[in-house]
């Protein structure tokens, strides 16, 4: 993309209603703008980085065997009804009547569809397990909506629903999510840590949230240093298997990793204390097994091989998406702006011209976007006549991992400047060069 | 996939409240399921026909110079009362109110938003021509909504806005998005003839209807049969420049092509009587040049080079991408299901095991299966236990383009059977060249 014919409404000053960085950030790198509280337009910048989140998600999801679908947005509040969720759910529900006087709803999560979905069509343990997604917008009426994406109202959610005719089989499901969370997060350049979660009215302790550390996180969290060491890294997993899926979630969930809510003083002193930590941390995902609590109201059956009628066993698996934009660059700025890791950056390389108008300086710099795009690369080329300050200032505030320089006297001398967005690094090289290790990097993602 | 692990519901029986084709094959295929009147999962078969073809749409966009973002689904009432179509816009705008007891409302398009957007980031002639879209659902409370898709009260629309500073250059915007169009919908297997529709109240005769012919359309449709000769085929447009899209504008205006709204009988006489006719048309997709109409009384002004203050020009330009699922069957089933183009089937193919649990079938099957995937394919694996004639009916009625059936019989002889949906022709051959004729006719997709 060529820089001129972009639209990113960058903003010099510090927009004054942002109280934390990511916020801060998104808004005067043009990603976001504000329509409502708590609701907002993804702007060009802010729209290409939330796909590609979203893309690393469906990706992990389908790896995992889960299979995507799409609900609406709305829902009839008899579904809910039936759940007795309506009369519970309070005033985060954004309730609607339509022209007909029917109550409906703007789904802020979807246990009774899915459920409803599964009944109408799914009669026999034969077709079980099963396991179905989707990643669609959801409203929550919050009271009072804050800190940009990470607390709005209208939010982009996926959320996975599995169908499981036992105990064991359900918890296969909830440990492959934790596998495939794992994975996703570390994708994205992100630690995330499953923490054992509060179990809510359900009872049962099969919850884990997955908590970002940053300091501006809402949950207080208390952890043994012994899980930030732990890497995902390019493992094979079959996903088939519950000895190799139960293996994962152990090794994470053997460190002590708590948040407040469900923190045990006594067991967290107990840690040697030079690995004891306090910290902060966002909340980007929470698995939950809940077995039989909609599938027994709502009539979801299966007929077993012994000719039994029994409820299927259900948990619900749920990724913030849109709030991960601000988890992740919570995570992950400087004072100049974004850092986006390689895996969710919505350009891969910026190309700045130092010498716009220069002939010589513009004909290398298309011949690089040419032979970046070649190669599958995206580039942001920022080709405008502006100071070179300027245009540095503004790919330091997006936050592209890469930066290409080109000038005239380096150009004479045959060479670009590659630079490193999160260390500051540069080196001299030739443009064939520069490519080549940007592809070799990218190609590693 | 594995269909034996995959979730595809099909019907045997045609269900009562379908009354056009497109919906019950919908249906019955297992792509959909209604969740309230209008309102409809996208089924995991659905979902991915859904998908190809808002990728499509995003590919042309992108390619037309065109910039993606995306606006949230809820809109304050407050941007429709500056515009005036708060009030006027009638029941068909679902009000909701939030718990701040907030006028809000779920948008049924984006003009008014768009152009906050616009009047918030852009003030200089310089940043123009602009052009922006999104892919996004929309609601309107149709009072009897029906045709399942085709007609349903939540659905997914592509609707794209350009500024610009004049009248010539929103032209050009109006003439590149019919240039866009027809490479959209012809990718998508769709012959959709571009109709001058009726302008409203706005005035002006800059608005073009796209419709493809289908018996069960809502519009009458009158046209020269010299238009349904035309194609786009594989040109390669210059979307800069103006004479091009102008001259592709041209030809596919120039014969006569009108709905029931703009018809005029006298023109349409003066037409060699064998090449008039008349047909049924369903309408997926609409250009509109607007001018002022938005830009004016919401201040969405720049700065010219003279440093006049001007309001901007605009156009919006949709297409209706769930709606065009719908179409899409309407235009190409036959009476045992789908026939997909192969721009937005689900599947490339199918595989059909004539005898689950043979082993040398069973080993070739799964071979076809990776060499498939290995080429870029994505293949749909029908690996139940399950007779010939039923795996059979099922292939057809979810309509693959293309089938690959393996027997034991076959395989003893180095054979597999390459079927094609549409003819209904088979041919034999070995697995090597099955896999090579296919990857050969996608590569031209």
């Amino acid at each position: 993309m060529r820089l001129s014919r972009y639209f990113l409404p960058v903003l010099k000053e510090n927009p004054s209603e942002a109280q934390i960085v990511s916020h801060r950030f998104m808004l005067r790198a043009g990603m976001i703008k504000q329509q409502a509280a708590g609701i907002y337009s993804w702007l060009p910048l802010g729209f290409k980085a939330l796909k590609r989140v979203e893309q690393i998600v469906h990706e992990e999801q389908i790896r995992a065997g889960h299979i995507p679908l799409l609900m609406p947005t709305l829902q009839p509040a008899d579904l809910w009804r039936e759940s007795g969720r309506y009369d519970d759910y309070g005033e985060e529900m954004l309730r609607i009547t339509d022209r007909h006087k029917r109550d409906m709803l703007y789904g802020p999560t979807n246990e009774e569809m899915i459920t409803d979905i599964f009944r109408s069509h799914v009669n026999s343990y034969k077709d079980l397990p099963l396991t179905l997604y989707h990643v669609q917008w959801k409203f929550r009426d919050e009271i009072r909506p804050r800190f940009g994406v990470m607390r709005g109202r209208e939010f982009l959610m996926k959320d996975g629903y599995n169908f499981d005719l036992d105990f064991d089989s359900a918890i296969h499901a909830y440990n492959r999510h934790m596998v495939s969370y794992l994975r996703t997060y570390e994708r994205m350049g992100l630690q995330a840590i499953p923490m054992r979660a509060a179990s809510g009215p359900i009872g049962g302790d099969n919850t884990h949230e997955f908590l970002v550390l940053a300091s501006t996180g809402e949950s207080e969290v208390f952890y043994d240093a012994a899980i930030t060491d732990l890497k995902f890294g390019d493992r094979v997993v079959d996903y088939d298997s519950r000895e190799e899926c139960e293996a994962i979630v152990k090794e994470w969930t053997t460190p002590y990793a708590r948040t407040d809510e469900t923190h045990d003083e006594a067991i967290f002193n107990a840690i040697p204390e030079e690995r004891r930590r306090t910290s902060r941390g966002i909340e980007v995902g929470q698995i939950f097994y809940f077995g039989t609590k909609y599938s027994e109201p709502m009539g979801a059956t299966v007929v077993t091989a012994d000719g039994a009628r029994v409820p299927v066993h259900m948990g619900s698996h749920g990724i913030g998406v849109s709030r991960l934009l601000g988890a992740i660059i919570e995570a992950s700025h400087d004072d100049k702006g974004i850092i986006w890791p390689e895996g969710v950056t919505p350009f891969h390389v910026g190309i700045v011209n130092l010498k716009q108008g220069d002939s010589s300086t513009d004909l290398a710099c298309e011949a690089l976007y040419r032979d970046l795009s070649a190669k599958g690369l995206e580039p942001l080329y920022d080709d405008r006549d502006e100071r070179a300050g300027a245009k540095f200032a503004t790919m330091d505030l997006i936050g592209l991992p890469w930066r290409i320089t080109v000038g005239p006297r380096g150009i004479a001398a045959g060479k670009v400047e590659l630079t490193n967005r999160r260390t500051g690094e540069s080196e001299e090289m030739s443009s064939g060069a520069a490519v080549d290790r940007l592809a070799q990097i990218y190609a590693g993602i």
